[in-house]
């Protein structure tokens, strides 16, 4: 039994208001395999990159006890790269540099050794991609997770929807999803989704936390008040890598786990965004976790007596 | 003991997407007496009105206990009059009309049955005026509550914050909150706010709900999710009076009933966008708000094991 998580595994150089990075290991397998990692010790990737991607830069996978065997390393190509810049409100970014590489090629293979599937977790990549990985597991996982973005709700939504119906849990963020509805209201947008193929759906709000809706039902998770957001890279990704990560570790699935499933999402995400990139990712343990969990209970508990 | 409420009883004539009303009864203090009369039976409005207010009118309080002995009735004046139109986001709005009329001599007269105040709201008013409150009871009140807006900050600052400096709980808006303290960061907005006067900070983000700051301590009330907001007109009043109401019916001042207060008024809250003006709030009975509550349980539980 394991968890797989394709995405990309890319070189980042990010801009904020507290600084600037050369080229450092990013993309959405990275940050969501590094968070599952810390819940579910069987966690896979499927990704590729080019041969500018060196031996310790897949140590920090293998550190992380994150199986590499679904990792392509295309000899002769470049990895993915990515460069933006975030404004002052760190809310919104410029994309400075986009080269695609060794993705615009990218078929995602499934080694053997990941046939045991349980958990899937496909992150924001192209929606064909996303469909190809579903088709080419034997037995249906489990839980299917989607992540995608307004990108390719612009220029292939008709995938999209097509890849959308054959999961179980999407998360967009809010914009997202009244684009994919047309309504405004995110209650009306969730009804709508709701009947498009996923039984659970995600809405990140950023610094206003998420919400979950499954049939008639609602959750509200908050968002760790923050002093600073250091680099908000990859805390999307990271959020859904704590998700399932935790779902795996408990291996049940129902609304009150997938609740529980977005607080710990949420807490790997509220460390992401402490320190650029990686780099707080990498340097958590269990203790420091637990801390910041109950930092969310105090967070967001009350008590109302029934009368 | 009684709780003192003041701020503007007036006309609205609102319209948003759904229909338009003619001239209805509003004004903070109005939404906000009604909200506090559902969990305390003593409370008391200090505002000023026309002969235009009809009996009628005023048996709105009545009927909801609350004492109108400091509704001073100007004859042959005309009361407050705001006129608004809501977009189809509903977070924005344009004012139409604003005639002061009676409010332009406001003079806010306490009554010697009201010195027995143990809780004060100051609703949105000149700080002038709210300071003026302060001044006149001869006690202080165990806690006083200040709601205040942008508008006061752009055109008279250094009198606000004369009065913010009295009072201990302040509620304002995300980006008042900002503009009060020249901090982008809520968390750093509030570290300064705390140290402006009051001892609570609660800042309010609409659909996105509210955070209470205090101390080293922080806590996250979510907003009810709805399918449609009606009418958001005196939505903020009628929070802030659940939240002072709340906090007269249990008595006692800690972090942990502040909590309590603010899903309380987050609770009035949904209800009164549910209709226009005070429709919904005239309407309710305990078994309607004790469900709500419940709602909002559902809506943040979750349960972390400690290791």
């Amino acid at each position: 039994m394991s968890l797989i998580i394709i995405g990309t595994v890319a070189f980042d150089a990010i801009e904020t208001p507290f600084g600037k990075t050369d080229k450092i290991v990013g993309g959405a397998a990275t940050y969501a395999s590094l968070a599952a990692s810390y819940f579910y010790n069987k966690a896979k990737i499927v990704a590729v990159v080019g041969d500018d991607f060196k031996k310790e830069d897949i140590d920090t996978f293998t550190n992380h006890g994150i199986d590499t065997e679904g990792l392509q390393i295309k000899v002769g190509e470049k990895s993915f790269f990515w460069s933006g810049k975030y404004h002052n409100d760190m809310n919104s970014r410029d994309t400075l540099v986009t080269e695609l590489n060794v993705l615009e090629h990218f078929d995602p293979i499934i080694p053997e050794s990941y046939q045991d599937c349980e958990y899937l977790l496909l992150g924001n990549l192209t929606p064909q991609i996303q469909k190809t990985v579903i088709e080419r597991l034997k037995n249906r996982p489990k839980l299917i997770v989607l992540d995608t973005m307004n990108f390719w709700m612009d220029i292939m939504m008709g995938d999209l929807l097509e890849t959308i119906k054959l999961v179980d849990v999407l998360t967009i963020n809010d914009s997202e999803a009244r684009q994919l509805s047309g309504e405004y209201s995110l209650v009306k947008a969730a009804q709508k989704i709701l009947t498009m193929g996923p039984k659970y759906l995600i809405i990140k709000k950023g610094e206003h936390g998420a919400l979950l809706f499954h049939e008639d039902k609602v959750f509200s998770a908050p968002a760790l008040p923050l002093a600073d957001v250091f680099d908000p890279t990859g805390a999307g990704d990271t959020f859904a890598g704590g998700f399932i990560g935790y779902l795996a570790q408990v291996g049940t699935i129902n609304f009150n786990n997938m609740k529980n499933a977005l607080i710990y999402g949420s807490a790997l995400a509220s460390f992401c965004v402490e320190k650029f990139g990686t780099e707080r990712l990498l340097e958590l343990d269990k203790a420091t976790i637990a801390e910041r969990l109950q930092q969310f209970v105090s967070l967001s508990s009350f008590e109302i007596i029934k009368d």
